[in-house]
C-alpha cells in the first residue's frame, strides 16, 4: 500500500479497513428475510441503528439520538478480537476483560482523540448507566428476540432456550423504555401459546 | 403475530421487520477480511456511517455528521425493491423512477412523520447537494475503491473495469473532500502501477 498522508488520514484508513472483519463474526440468531442464514455483528449493528433512529420515542427518558446510534453501531466492534457470547451461554462471565483488550487495540489504530472518544461511548454502552446507554442496550436485547418471534422460534428452539432464561435476559429493556418492555411481554405469551419457546 | 399497540410502534416494528431484506442484497465489491465473500448493502452501509464518523473533519466544508450518518444507512434501503446498481452498468439509467417508488413503499410503512423525515433524508443523498450530501456521496464512492486496492484489484478484475471509467465514477468525491479525492488520485496511480488496474 502507498503511504497515506497526512498520517491521521493514514490511523483512519488502518482502522477502517480492519473493522471490516465485524461482517465475519456470526451471531446465533437468524435473518428475518432468509431465516436460513444467521446474522453476522456488522449488519446487525446496521439494523439497532434504525431500531434507535425509529424507536427513540418511546425511551423513559429523553435521549441524544446520535449518541445512542454512534453506541449501538460500535458497542460489538470488540468481537472482532473477543468473538461473539451467545447470550445464553454460561461461559459469559470472562469475556469483559477479552473485550476490554479488543477495545484498546482496535480503537487505538484511530489517532488519539478519536480512540479516546470511541473508548468511552463503548464503556458508556458496557456501564448501561446512562438514558443514551440504557436504551442502547434494550434495543440490543430486543431485535433478536424479534427475530425469533417472526421466525418461529429461531434461535431459542436451536438452542433449547427457555421462557425463565429469555425473562431474565430482557429484564434490562424496562429500564430503557417500560413500553418496549410491556410489548416484549405480550409478545413472549404469545410465543409460549404458539408453541414457539417453552417454559421449562 | 400479535396485535402490537400502540399503532405507531406497530409501523415502526414493521418497517423494522422489512429493512431486515437489504441483509440479502448482495454488492459487486468483496470484502477485505474474506475477499471469497461479497459484501451485502447493510453491512456496507454500517461500514460507510464509520467511514462519516471517522473522516467527517476531511469535508470541504463542515458538515452535520449525524444528518451525513443517517443518510448513509438509509440510502441504500430502497434497493430491496429495486436491487443493487453496478456502478459500472451502463442500464443503471432507468434505476432511479424504480427506486423513487421503492422508497416511497419502504419509508411508507412508517409513521408519517418519520417516513418524511427519511424520504427527505434519502432525496437529499440522491440529489447530492448540501455539503453532507456531498461527503455522504465521497464515502459511498470511496468505500468500495478502497476494497478494491486492498484485495488486490476486486471487482476492477472481475469485471474488467479500465483506469477511466473509475476515474469518471470518482469525479463527486473532490466535490465532498478535496483531501480524499487526493489520496483516491494517488491510490488509482499506484493500483495501475501495480497491474490491478488497467488504463485501457
Amino acid at each position: 500500500m502507498i503511504n497515506i498522508e497526512p498520517e491521521r488520514l493514514k490511523q483512519q484508513l488502518t482502522f477502517l479497513f480492519e473493522i471490516d472483519k465485524l461482517k465475519t463474526i456470526i451471531r446465533r440468531n437468524n435473518l428475518i428475510a432468509t431465516p436460513e442464514r444467521l446474522e453476522n455483528s456488522a449488519e446487525h449493528s446496521w439494523h439497532l441503528a434504525f431500531y434507535v433512529l425509529a424507536l427513540a420515542e418511546h425511551a423513559n427518558e429523553e435521549i441524544n439520538v446520535f449518541r445512542t446510534m454512534k453506541m449501538v453501531l460500535l458497542h460489538d466492534i470488540v468481537e472482532i478480537d473477543a468473538g461473539d457470547t451467545f447470550a445464553y451461554d454460561i461461559q459469559a462471565v470472562d469475556t469483559h476483560d477479552r473485550e476490554v483488550l479488543a477495545a484498546k487495540r482496535i480503537f487505538g489504530l484511530l489517532p488519539a482523540d478519536q480512540a479516546v472518544e470511541f473508548m468511552s461511548l463503548w464503556e458508556e454502552f458496557e456501564a448501561g448507566a446512562t438514558p443514551e446507554a440504557k436504551f442502547a442496550v434494550s434495543v440490543d436485547r430486543l431485535h433478536p428476540l424479534m427475530h425469533n418471534y417472526v421466525t418461529g422460534g429461531g434461535s431459542w428452539k436451536r438452542h433449547d432456550v427457555k421462557r425463565p432464561q429469555v425473562d431474565k435476559r430482557m429484564l434490562p429493556i424496562q429500564d430503557g423504555s417500560v413500553t418496549l418492555a410491556e410489548t416484549v411481554k405480550a409478545i413472549l405469551d404469545d410465543s409460549v401459546e404458539q408453541g414457539m419457546l417453552k417454559t421449562s
